[in-house]
């Protein structure tokens, strides 16, 4: 039966295609007693093989479809499940105590994982992780279900989940997912922000995409409307496919902008950057005419592996994101990790409240030598193009003080070894935390610019986290406390002569943009997918009539008010 | 030898008494092999009688001193060792698997613990805790350690712990505490709160009082300047004890202010009143001279308990207060639990950011049939004294809308029931989230008054937990983007006509008075054992001075500049 279910939607476009379900079966597991050990025990072993072989399988699909580095992770979990001393472990326990194969695999796995999690060593760590990953497949074959192998897609799908996490996402086999739909999440979550990256459509936060939807399944991800569509009749699929046909053309338009100025209708000119998290992420910002890198994110260097990296592996990312984009700016933010953000191999305390925690520039002003390697890395790189060093997490001018000291150290000791640095880099601070909004005036006389990260400004302004569902309706961007403080930053910038960006998802929302392009905001960063539709609507706007609306919206009182008056605005055109 | 620790002033006074060290002992248990089973139960049989025996002294202990309701918290404890099927299956474990009795009292009730929490059912997650609390009892026996016994203490003590939870100090026998030490906490910790309330010194936050005092040491708390004297010389112990003599003298003169009015040197009045936790809190409240209830938590009448409180407890519970307080003003704020402060019976997920969470107003204006029982119980009290209702963790104008329309609601049922309600009852809310600063003028136009929790301003305008001991340099009072924020609410509130209190630790420093008089603060609301002190400088201050030094340091850039613009302030008369 046709189904429609409402979400938020997280990424532009239109998809139609077969649903599959990324959710993990249960898994639990049973004590049992068992007279025939011997069956029980041969049991196991065909479970490992049959485990072993889809392994290889994986191992050799994306050995060949997603690179060595992803192969690499299955070849370990191979590894693990020809390690003797865990797999005699696990028979001598279903022998010794007449337990079923499940319940021996379990208990002797947790004993492994715990005994590994605890060791103060990042490779071991690791170890844990692999056992515990290949204890759920050896399970699944022993449970009789089906895990999902998202690297062995081979057609056209909808991913539906309930949310994705990096792990899952890095597994899959990008050319045949056409869009995602989850159970949960906001335009700030992980699958959010994958998806604008992939430019794929996604609708998120429907809360029962994975109750409603079969394996399967003919799905319609509308992500322009937020609207998922599940076996729809023939005449809603024939009208997809012609809205689709549209949004292509649509975007063909957009297309023509590729090489044109960011400019209003009445000639004031600002800059469209993009927001990038790997030098992966560069082709899409080429493709879709970015004038520049608003928000390098540094903490891919720094996940997924077992040692901080160093300044040489660095150097060499951050040298290559600078001449690919041949001179035109690239505002690197310093590592931005702690707090939720876990690398196991700092070993930091698990905190109560993480997003109000020790992290980012908290974290890096005490772990100096990390932070000195990652700042002489930049330097080194930053005569191959137009650098700009950002620091995340600022609260306080101290803080600001002390990092820019640090910086100028790093540049010193560098230039009197004689390594070439080059001579002007501009050095600026996320404004994310409201202390520095309400001070701007302050900092803005000791930066060379401001970058607002609004997804955070927003989450700390209204004391919501962010990524809670149950609290979701408090994020609001366009919310007059925001629009407030994000004037009270542009105003005490140029007082100073300096520019202001913005890199949250703000930056790229239509209905802010207006608002935006009126307050004076000089610099937009956003998914590099949005750059051509932002640059359509502001080429369309007149700034003189946004800074009457800036200043209008400014004086109301709730989220409602705001969003209403700027459609008013938009419309009369 | 002497030794000086160094920590943060978390409650004034000087007390000189022996170290009292409130620390768990390590119970850690090791399971090894017995031979003489039957000589291990018995062993395990002793431990339990001389378990009960002890339990039984403390239970009739704290039915003398404490009173009935702490006493019955013992009595349960005995019950749990009077219970065959645990017991049994203890003896059992021990003879059937021939392991010692540490070992199987461990697991057995680890087992039963999980059991009883796992249950959707609020009396059963109280026995798990039972549980828990009585085979650590018993463990300490058969390990011949020493569990402390804070309910037991006889003489006059100091007390040292790492952090005092609640459960810690509702057990003191408070007549013999004469001070609290901790490794860790800050000004707003649960210990510093609970040191003001009991009106004796603390000091918190030095790192290692539990690892540098012994039991039984001679300790001096100096909670003026915040050091801890261990073993201190003779000499020491003589200038102590004239500067507590001297403290007290202070004391005595302050106390001749206890009817006099909280007016500045040039004759601007203002309201000084106490923050309160429950009605046992009014004694002190009325001791100390203040002029009302500026907060009034109504925490404590949903904590410790398995099910919400009736609509006719509360009632009497506000009541009394409004009762006692005799006509003056009573602030009470409305439920502010979630998050951090659990109620199992609640049954609230777990959050990963518990302040940034499903708390305060907006767990109310979801589980709408116990936020109507309480605002039905304030309204039926309002008739008993000058009560006002404040809305706490109000973000945007739509939730104070949607509250306010509860209690109107709520007022015209009991109107038309024929229930006497007071015709004038102020209706405020909190400023403690950074959004309601920002656009103040919007609020002020919709409540009554405003009062201005700064404890979590603080860590919001931050974005630094409170009680995250890694960051605590970011808890910044003084600071001039908080004091901007509290300019911001005191103008916009009188604009409209309204008033502004404050109900954080602020409101009560003597930094901040002077910046605060300044601002135009009308109410400061603060521990009561502040009250007579900040009267006392505030009479000596001049409020048009005030006002030039609060200009003055709203255009500085850091909490260090604000410091010694204050202290040049106060120090120039």
């Amino acid at each position: 039966m046709a189904k429609v279910l409402l979400g938020k939607p997280a990424s532009n476009g239109i998809a139609i295609a077969k649903a599959y379900r990324l959710i993990e079966p249960d898994l639990t597991v049973k004590k049992t007693s068992i007279e025939k050990v011997e069956e029980e025990v041969s049991r196991f072993r065909s479970a490992v093989e049959q485990a072993k072989e889809e392994l290889e399988a994986i191992r050799d699909h994306a050995k060949e479809h997603l690179g060595e580095d992803k192969a690499e992770i299955f070849e370990a979990h191979i590894l693990v499940l020809s390690d003797p001393e865990l797999l005699t472990a696990i028979e001598d326990k279903i022998s010794s105590e007449s337990v079923n194969a499940e319940f021996a695999l379990k208990e002797v796995s947790d004993m492994f994982v715990t005994m590994f999690e605890q060791m103060d060593n990042a490779y071991m760590k690791e170890r844990a992780a692999d056992i515990r990953d290949v204890t759920k497949r050896v399970l699944s074959h022993l449970l009789g279900v089906q895990l999902p192998n998202p690297s062995l897609i081979s057609e056209e799908v909808i991913i539906i989940a309930e949310d994705l996490a990096p792990s899952d996402t890095a597994q899959l086999n990008k050319t045949y997912v056409k869009a995602f739909t989850t159970d949960i999440g906001g335009k700030t979550s992980h699958t959010a922000i994958m998806a604008r990256s992939m430019e794929i459509p996604a609708v998120v936060g429907t809360k029962t995409a994975t109750k409603e939807i079969e394996h399967g399944d003919l799905v319609i991800v509308d992500g322009i409307k937020g609207e998922v569509h599940v076996n729809p009749t023939p005449e809603v699929v024939e009208k997809y496919k012609k809205e689709q046909a549209a949004y292509e053309e649509q975007k063909k338009e957009w297309a023509k902008l590729l090489h044109e100025k960011s400019i209003s209708a009445d000639g004031h000119q600002v800059e469209l950057a993009a927001n990038i998290g790997t030098p992966d992420d560069l082709e899409g910002v080429i493709n879709n005419g970015a004038e520049g890198i608003g928000l390098f994110r540094t903490e891919f260097l720094y996940m997924g592996r077992t040692e901080l990296p160093s300044e040489e592996e660095q150097f060499e990312a951050y040298k290559t994101v600078l001449e690919k984009m041949e001179g035109k700016p690239v505002v690197v933010r310093t590592i931005d990790i702690g707090g939720d953000k876990e690398l196991p191999y700092l070993n930091l305390p698990k905190e109560m409240n993480p997003f109000l925690g020790f992290r980012a520039i908290r974290l890096c002003l005490e772990e100096q030598e990390m932070f000195r390697t990652q700042l002489r890395a930049l330097l080194r790189a930053s005569v191959y193009g137009n650098l700009k060093i950002m620091f995340p997490m600022i609260a306080t001018l101290d803080e600001l003080r002390q990092a820019k000291a640090i910086l100028s150290e790093e540049k010193e000791k560098l230039v009197s070894e004689g390594v070439q640095v080059a001579e002007q880099i501009e050095v600026g601070m996320m404004v994310e935390i409201p202390s520095t909004a309400v001070i701007a005036d302050q900092f803005a006389k000791e930066v060379d610019f401001f970058s607002i990260g609004t997804n955070d400004l927003i989450q700390y302004t209204f004391a919501a986290d962010r990524m809670n569902e149950r609290i979701s309706y408090l994020y609001q961007p366009y919310h007059p406390a925001i629009l407030r403080l994000v004037k009270m930053v542009i105003d005490a910038a140029h007082k100073e002569g300096k520019w202001v960006g913005m890199c949250g998802e703000m930056a790229g929302d239509e209905t802010a943009i207006p608002i935006l392009l009126g307050l004076g905001l000089d610099e937009f960063s956003m998914s590099a997918t949005s750059v051509l539709k932002a640059r359509s609507q502001i080429r369309q706007l007149n700034k003189a009539e946004m800074e009457q609306l800036a200043n209008n919206v400014l004086q109301l009182a709730t989220t409602d008010e705001v969003i209403q008056a700027v459609q008013k605005a938009i419309h009369k055109k």
